[in-house]
């Protein structure tokens, strides 16, 4: 052997050991992620970004999101069946969108009169929630965690006051899905209109009433123009969006950047329900600041009795059209009522205890 | 130059990149953390293995978190000095247990008729609250985290009714702290006590009453065995622990894995408010179970009114003492008043109704 042959023998063999090294410290993963919202969507947008940042941060630039919005994509209520045929890696939206396709996929959002994001969360983590979603959400090769809350919901805009149910007898409203099905049932017209076409449907009486979500995003859309009454929530108490991940990308990160993924979810579902509270109270500020036409209303409890039992009702319907269902609404009932039992003692007491104080 | 030479000076210069590449990827670091608690205390001492548990994984095994419990350091109190001095990297404890050496470290757990846990983070992350918290700790050479919320904290057990203000003149009670300055206004004597010795004190009416933090915790130390009336909470309406560093520690962290540390600390804050309301709530089905003669309490408007107005006092006696003190006191103010009245139609209101309907 020549001199020269054992050096570049040696040396490759040494280098191929540096390389595999090399690799392996900088192998890089991008993954494309289609949100329901449209590009800077505040709060709901703002979630997704932050994740980005932090998932690209922890692993040193080893793996990256690139966020597509709904102006992108065009398919904001496509998000399921896009990540679901590896069209994208992975979605943000709203797991309730899904009930049409999946019925179960109903329970993981938010439930009318049902747990507040604290209670909610507690029962995804320590009540048996995660579980449950993993099993709906497995037959169709996708895993789903929580991805943000709005927290309690405000019940809508109204342009005259609801005194009582006949007052409900005909109203027109925008509010979408199982909510819209609890209202159809004490005699609502429910209707779902396009978020661009809201304000004026409202205006021009084509709709007597519209539920949104909260002062922060629906002082963008200008109701408190045009309606006096802003009523209080029950049919969405914690509202949690997703993140959905195809499993065959899932299964190929390794194992520190699916814990990155995890944490950085699971940090940003919980910082979304924090942002909603400051971004609603600065926007509820501006509110009473500027528009002192608007009140605050609740419900007479005879409206929220009615509600609460057409909720019941339509629950143990959902219940009989299966057993996965059935363990579905039992499980949440069940941790609803502990949970609420000792929220009652804690927190409710002591925010009405507040309320009394001058 | 002779062959063997030769070969051996090229692959000795390969070899040395290769090294220098592996022990830059391999390069690891082991924090060392104090916590003030025991070990394996419930909630408070999951939050620190949970944490460390999810940095090892994010980061392969290049940041390990060593705990020591109390019993290990002996110096449950000492967290503050020890990770001050780097005899600790890092340390789990309470922001107001330094009261006595740095005294705006007050206003960083919970103060009493103030936020609560979703309002408070809200303040820390969007408000002010991080910033005025580091500007508080960076003279020692720390920087300092939200660690974990305990949510409401109940008022505590007591072995006879509260009627009337009369009834708290010269009741000994266990209350540390502000809050039990707040208390001593009002003619509580408050005491402190070491954890394994209130039971007995109570028993044998060595103190009147006891406050500890909520159902899960005060179930494990038997007061439901000897005091029938469990009030309702206004003193520590959110409880927040904190996850101090040294700062010089952390300034030699690679920034990935200072953004790993950053957010396994704010999930595992998180985490805790949600584990505390789950263990809550189960514990609380306990006690309702098991001790009828448990009765929930809340005390008269007469008697929270008083403690209202004594915080008030104390609270402006606080920021009398200097500028910075002032405008801390000044944020949470101002940041309660505007939080709160969104929480008051929200999360509030949706409480009230859902407990009037059946």
């Amino acid at each position: 052997m020549k001199i020269r042959s054992v050096l570049s023998a040696a040396v490759l063999a040494v280098a191929t050991t540096l390389a595999s090294t090399q690799a392996f410290a900088q192998e890089t993963f991008t993954l494309k992620l289609a949100e329901t919202w449209g590009p800077n969507f505040p709060i709901f947008g703002d979630t997704t970004k932050n994740f980005a940042e932090r998932v690209e941060k922890m692993s040193d630039g080893r793996l990256k999101i690139r966020i597509d919005s709904a102006n992108k994509h065009k398919s904001p209520l496509g998000v399921f069946d896009m990540v679901k045929a590896g069209q994208y890696d992975m979605g943000h939206s709203a797991s309730y969108y899904w009930k049409g396709k999946v019925p179960n996929t109903l329970f993981f959002t938010s439930m009318p009169f049902g747990m507040n994001a604290i209670e909610q969360y507690a029962w995804f983590y320590h009540g048996g929630g995660m579980e449950l979603m993993e099993e709906v959400y497995e037959p169709h090769n996708m895993l789903s965690f929580p991805g943000g809350n709005t927290g309690v919901q405000m019940g809508g805009w109204f342009r005259e006051e609801i005194k009582s149910l006949d007052d409900l007898d005909g109203l027109k409203m925008r509010i979408p899905g199982f909510q819209g099905e609890v209202f159809a049932e004490v005699g609502v017209r429910p209707t779902n209109i396009a978020p661009g076409e809201l304000y004026t449907a409202l205006e021009r009486n084509t709709i007597d009433a519209v539920e949104w979500v909260g002062p922060a995003l629906d002082l963008r859309l200008g109701f408190q123009q045009i309606a006096d009454y802003y009523y209080t929530g029950w049919h969405e108490p914690a509202t949690e969006l997703q993140f959905l991940i195809n499993k065959k990308v899932w299964d190929k990160l390794p194992a520190d950047l699916q814990e990155i993924m995890k944490v950085a979810m699971r940090t940003g579902s919980y910082d979304m329900l924090v942002h909603s509270q400051h971004a609603n109270a600065e926007a509820w500020a501006t509110i009473k600041e500027e528009y002192p036409n608007v009140q605050i209303k609740q419900f007479p409890k005879e409206i929220f009795q009615a509600m609460y039992d057409a909720n019941k009702k339509l629950l143990k319907e959902a219940a009989d059209e299966g057993e996965q269902a059935a363990r579905i609404v039992k499980s949440q009932e069940e941790y609803l009522e502990q949970s609420r039992a000792y929220t009652d003692i804690s927190e409710r007491a002591y925010l009405n205890t507040m309320s009394e104080v001058e």
